[in-house]
């Protein structure tokens, strides 16, 4: 008979309106059988190690007549990116005692049905938290916008926002190994210092310092910008208009800035589009999975010979979980977020 | 000795705000020798027969510190496309009385120094008037924007904004001779019915009908927008972004519902160019010169085999030239503005 055990959940409590608030969720105890339940085929039943906290997320607490993503399901234990350990399987792919990354629950132990969002983990010389961000969608976020949409050459000019999160930093060193000028954004002096000393950007600025964002880009981009890979929309990207050079390249990759509205705020400038030629493209990396096999063989030498570095911000313990995803939206994290359950 | 002659000028009277009126443009007469002047290397005096009203000029008519194009010259004639007859030549490249087309004077006759900017006409077995538009940028903006930008595949559905300009009926041909399923938006009655019984629209509607713009895209659109073809910009942008499919195109080719504001509006929706993976990529028809010949050669058949139709809307004479130009603001135009001095 399968052991049954105390299983900690945050839980989703219910469509919200504007922020996330840490009382959207709750923390509850049940119990699970550590085992998948019979005729319950092809799914694996995980220990949760590390959980990851993502801006797009708030997209799934809000029901609407456009969500891109399906929405959290309400009573249920919020779902996002995690590593975890196999501990039964019914799925061939999948075999006890396995590390997985991909899609899980937001609790100590879950039951995965549909596993084709899980990935099995190869390589763990490097820290297993990585396969949450750097080795997971956030690195891939990053090579999809620098090696598939922007394509930037030798000496061009980058500038990044919401540079020092999780997409914003590998972002950046990119750019950096590809012989670029990269300039970044965020919201704190630490973050600023983290991005000059230790991701190696060129010139960092704290845009909550700015007057005129206008202003400080052509501070920093004297003669305009080829590539803004854009985490943040709003007003930045306002300003990025204004700076961006012929034939300048924007990458979409997120609008953190506008998820907490009720509706999104208007974007002047984009007639800059026209006439300096700039292409703007968006892109969800869910729809990139194909190259996951070359990100990875790209990235793991980088990583070992501490050629990239990456920075992660770790809150201890599921408790902890509803505040660091709540943070994100003020900008409280340094680095990446995640969540550690347990290493092993 | 050279003979001298009367040369009505349009003058541009100074650099304006908001709407363009009439009465920023001043008719005058002076005189001109037709003849080029000594000393004056690599000119051309030509008679000019039309001029070309288009919508980017607006541009040149206010002094901005971020003009993409020179503004015009205070006191001066207005610059413009145009067609013309070779009077006098210092420039091997053209001799007397060659047919040329490019940027002239709105006057008479123009002494042209500056002659990257022309043409000169082959065929002359089309309406010369066309070289204004559908054989020069106008014709070429509709090709690049199909063929080089968004190059739509048989069956994908086209949405085109401004749709019976001198543009956009050109787009929406190139669409359907691709299988396109295509819809155009106008601002008359007229226009719709242009739209659908000259150029072979599969719908089209007009715009200042529909109390909301969304509503209106997703009834002509109920699986949504393949390639939007956007000539207007600010609300109808606002509405198509809201529209366009998973890797929907956006060819940024002009935004004329800007162009006489001091300030442009904020577009809203720009999320879903992340979270449908789309597109938006603007151009300038200018630095796509390079392929006039292949464009010609594409072209001109389907004008001679009837396979492409196309409308002007002629002014005729130079008195009636900034009416024409103002009236590009109001929508008053139906088909490509032009403005008839001569035949020959």
């Amino acid at each position: 008979m399968a052991e049954e055990v105390s299983n900690k959940q945050v839980i989703f409590k219910g469509y919200i309106n504007g922020y996330p608030k840490e009382s959207d969720m709750i923390l509850k105890t049940s119990t699970i059988k550590l085992k998948v339940p019979e005729g319950c085929s092809d799914a694996v039943l995980v220990k949760n190690l590390y959980l990851s906290c993502d801006p797009y997320m708030r997209s799934r607490m809000t029901k609407t007549d456009h969500n891109y993503i399906p929405v959290f399901t309400p009573a249920l234990p919020i779902i996002g990116a995690g590593v975890a350990k196999v501990l039964d399987s019914s799925n061939p792919n999948f075999k006890k005692d396995e590390l997985i990354w991909g899609m899980t629950g937001w609790e100590e132990y879950s039951l995965i049905k549909s596993t084709e969002g899980l990935f099995k983990i190869q390589d763990t010389d490097v820290p297993l938290s990585y396969y949450t961000g750097i080795l997971g969608w956030s690195g891939l976020s990053a090579y999809v916008g620098i090696y598939e949409i922007s394509c930037p050459k030798q000496g061009e000019t980058v500038f990044i926002s919401a540079a020092s999160g999780a997409v914003g930093q590998i972002v950046g060193q990119f750019a950096k190994l590809l012989g670029c000028y990269v300039v970044g954004s965020a919201g704190t002096k630490d973050k600023v210092d983290l991005l000059k000393t230790k991701f190696g950007f060129d010139y960092a600025f704290n845009y909550k310092e700015e007057a005129d964002l206008n202003a400080a880009l052509k501070r920093y981009f004297t003669k305009g910008i080829d590539i803004y890979f854009d985490n943040v929309g709003g007003e930045m990207l306002e300003a990025a208009l204004l700076n961006m050079k012929l034939n300048g390249r924007i990458v979409a990759c997120g609008m953190i800035s506008q998820y907490n509205l009720q509706e999104s705020q208007g974007v002047k400038n984009l007639f800059k589009i026209v006439a300096q030629e700039i292409r703007m493209q968006g892109f969800m990396v869910s729809n990139y999975v194909h190259l996951f096999p070359k990100f990875l063989d790209f990235i793991l030498p980088l990583i070992r010979e501490g050629k990239i570095r990456y920075v992660e911000d770790v809150a201890q313990g599921l408790e902890s979980a509803p505040a660091a995803l709540v943070g994100l939206f003020s900008g409280h994290n340094v680095g990446k977020q995640i969540v550690r359950l347990a290493s092993h």
